[in-house]
């Protein structure tokens, strides 16, 4: 597996002269990316994009080990064989028109997956969209950087059934500046599976998250029992689409996945410590929450907001999920009270009012943290307003080494509610201080609730120790980075 | 009430001449957004902002109607008092430390109520951050605009009782592009209430939807009556907060409003056709979706979609919220294949495919519509696909145009999933053809949730044509300009 994204050198089959064309743009990608060879492969050129091009990927010289396949699906057979015998270890197919357009396409797939179990290869595809691997260099997907984004090395890994969501969470990653450790693309899952990127992830240490979008999965028990090893050492957030009858409908007819019954992968989810997310934004905002910040010990919450509105409707979100507000002691409350302006709240919501500055919320985050009365912080810091400032992300950063090195785990989250403004100056929140932001009190809650249930898993497994002196060690090498993990 | 939106001539009491301070802001605010008179009201100034200050309102000249006050609490009824004898009509208090903070500040809010109502005048606040409406160049409010969005002219009223909140989603309304009607932060709620409010905007032709963030309200029997009267001309859409335990407490201490039960709230939305929303961010989208297209007359979608996975999810979320995707007839199908890809899915979710172009996307909607099968479209068009360009947007205008002229009034919103570059692109989708853009099929799903939910309203009190009818002449009467309604 550690071939598709560590590869010694590339062969593009099907490599091609026409821009636009996948041929063309999957050869661009890598040349751009990929610090190790790169050879085009295609019998009626003799050179693409200033590189030597083989007419055969028997011609091409050494080190070549994975091989991208971007010719017509009938053709697609006999030049995997010729990878093969090149000695390839991994093959990646771009190419659509195998089992998901039926009749001819489905004896092809058989075919194919043949010869590559007869050389011991790995296959990743058909009819998907590639792999992704920022750290490495390894842009194996046929998108223009020009419309589609590319996040740089982050901790969350994403793997995808279907090719241009993955398209499209890739270019929300990219947004937000944190980035992912390894993406995949599925596409018909002819070898390669769920099961064996749990497999591989699980051993990655540059993946700290795992985001899943699935529609269907054949082996239940395979992957039933590769999530089981995987959450006890890394949190894994799935989107499983096709839950309704009319989503089951739409699976069928898009990658021919028997989407099964809901409510049997909710009892898996849960049975196997699954974080189960609702929407492709959801399952992003858990996994960079689940990867930047430690599992909660227990269900309490302490919210430093500086509009009160935004305290309430926090508090609302987090009672829906189960977590609790609870009110603070009367040592903490007036130890808050101490540091904070006379009209502000020290209840818990700690309300800073909108006449706060930086130091309040630094202060009132401090003071929660060192209560111990809370396993969790909710920040909602107003970027719009006078006294928040741009240096509020820096602050944070400096409090939360701090409060680690004092020994303290507590994760802290951020909502902002705002437009652009407040959202590129949270951005830094995020990327300095390793906290995740989230548009809506409502979807930091849900972070939260991803922290909590996933803490509870730990527990219940008993590797919660385990987990938090490992984060801590991760912390401790990426010390300076911490946003990217 | 109108003189808060269309004043002659604007007072403000308790002027600054230091940056930073409200009395700076909301000064500087009024002088670059107004048109008439703006008059500085100071004792120890003579000019501030190059504008002649007054010692008093009393020695302002003509015209003054309005009168913004930013003093000390208890200097607040004295000045007040003074705006009566002037002739002001209309008062907005921003200052604090009235009710909010309980004992003397309780009896100094029932002072100026008192003599607001001698004087026969209007007033908003205490304890809020003032009122804006672009359109007539009010902006009664102290935020920075360097940090601060101010959106444009738009369909959106926005009343919140929380100040902070308000300021959070103005920034964001400005990020979207589209605009508000009128804005106001009610504060303590003195005397103009949410009430008062709906009685206003759903007179004002500006507004097409109005969104409402509420903690509590005192008069629930005049809330419910206003509310039975707007909703059946004006969508209206609200945020509860203090639905917990937890967040009522918060509520209480936040603007000491009594949440009350939930339930009571919900089952009065229910009876008076209000749309409840979650969350800021819903309902800002609901009362886009509200102010831009028309409800929907059945429960039957139509998805258009490039990536098969996303009309998976989107046909999950639409069963979730009760609408259906149903399948298409087979004329409907024979006409869909004859102009899409021979890999694409004429079925519903109709899938495009990867490979679409533009044309596919517009031919897809226009043929739905055509098709009387659906109530209404949802787009998920993936602008980081090389086929879909930044000209579907104005196709999209285009197609909608045509088929309103046609007689169609069926709404279209789309899904967005991708970042930066994929939301310039569909921010287009939103001005140029009206179509309310959202970040994931689940929002999108949401929004129809919201058309449906209220032409069925509309249907039950039997002006669902008559607002229709209306809603074309608003059409007529804004070509070219469809966007901001």
């Amino acid at each position: 597996m550690e071939v598709f994204f560590r590869p010694r050198g590339v062969a593009v089959i099907g490599a091609s002269r026409e821009p636009g064309k996948v041929g063309y743009m999957v050869l661009r990608n890598l040349k751009e990316s990929f610090s190790g060879p790169v050879y085009p492969v295609n019998p009626r050129a003799r050179e693409i994009l200033g590189l030597p091009a083989y007419p055969s990927v028997l011609d091409v010289p050494d080190p070549v080990d994975l091989a991208v396949v971007a010719v017509p699906a009938r053709i697609v057979p006999r030049v995997v064989e010729e990878a093969g015998r090149r000695g390839v270890r991994g093959v990646v197919v771009l190419s659509a028109g195998f089992r998901e357009v039926g009749g001819e396409g489905v004896l092809l797939e058989r075919r194919l997956v043949e010869i590559v179990r007869r050389y011991g290869m790995r296959l990743v595809g058909p009819n998907c969209i590639g792999v992704y691997s920022p750290s490495t260099g390894v842009n194996a997907t046929f998108f223009d950087p020009d419309r589609q984004g590319f996040p740089g090395p982050g901790p969350v890994a994403f793997v995808s059934q279907s090719g241009a969501l993955g398209a499209a969470v890739l270019d929300w990653a990219e947004a937000r500046e944190v980035g992912v450790s390894r993406f995949v693309s599925l596409g018909n899952k002819a070898d390669v599976d769920e099961a064996d990127m749990l497999a591989f992830l699980r051993r990655d240490p540059e993946t700290w998250s795992i985001a899943m979008y699935v529609e269907g999965v054949e082996d239940g028990a395979r992957f039933r029992a590769a999530l089981e090893e995987t959450t006890v050492v890394k949190p894994v957030v799935v989107l499983k689409a096709g839950r309704s009858e009319a989503g089951a409908r739409a699976a069928a007819s898009h990658t021919g996945s028997l989407a099964g019954s809901y409510r049997v992968y909710q009892a898996v989810f849960r049975q196997t410590g699954v974080i189960p997310a609702g929407s492709p934004d959801e399952m992003y905002g858990l996994a960079l929450a689940l990867a930047l910040q430690p599992p909660m010990r227990g269900r309490r919450v302490g919210i430093v907001t500086v509009g009160g509105g935004s305290g309430v409707m926090a508090s609302d979100w987090l009672s829906e999920l189960g977590l609790e507000v609870p009110r603070l002691s009367p040592e903490t409350q007036a130890r808050l009270r101490r540091v904070l302006l006379p009209i502000a709240s020290p209840r818990n919501p700690i309300d800073v009012t909108g006449g706060a500055s930086d130091q309040h919320i630094v202060e009132a985050t401090r003071i929660l943290v060192e209560s111990g009365e809370v396993d969790a912080v909710m920040l909602i810091p107003y970027f719009n307003l006078a006294g928040v400032t741009s240096e509020l992300p820096g602050k944070i950063a400096e409090l939360l080494r701090g409060l680690e090195r004092e020994g303290h785990q507590v994760p802290v989250v951020a909502a902002v509610t705002g437009g652009r403004k407040a959202w590129r100056t949270a951005l830094e929140l995020e990327k300095k201080a390793g906290v995740p932001i989230y548009v809506s009190e409502a979807a930091a809650a849900k972070a939260l609730w991803a922290l909590h249930r996933y803490g509870k898993w730990l527990i219940k497994k008993g590797v919660l120790e385990d987990y938090l002196a490992r984060l801590r060690g991760r912390r401790e090498a990426s010390r300076g980075g911490r946003g990217a993990g």
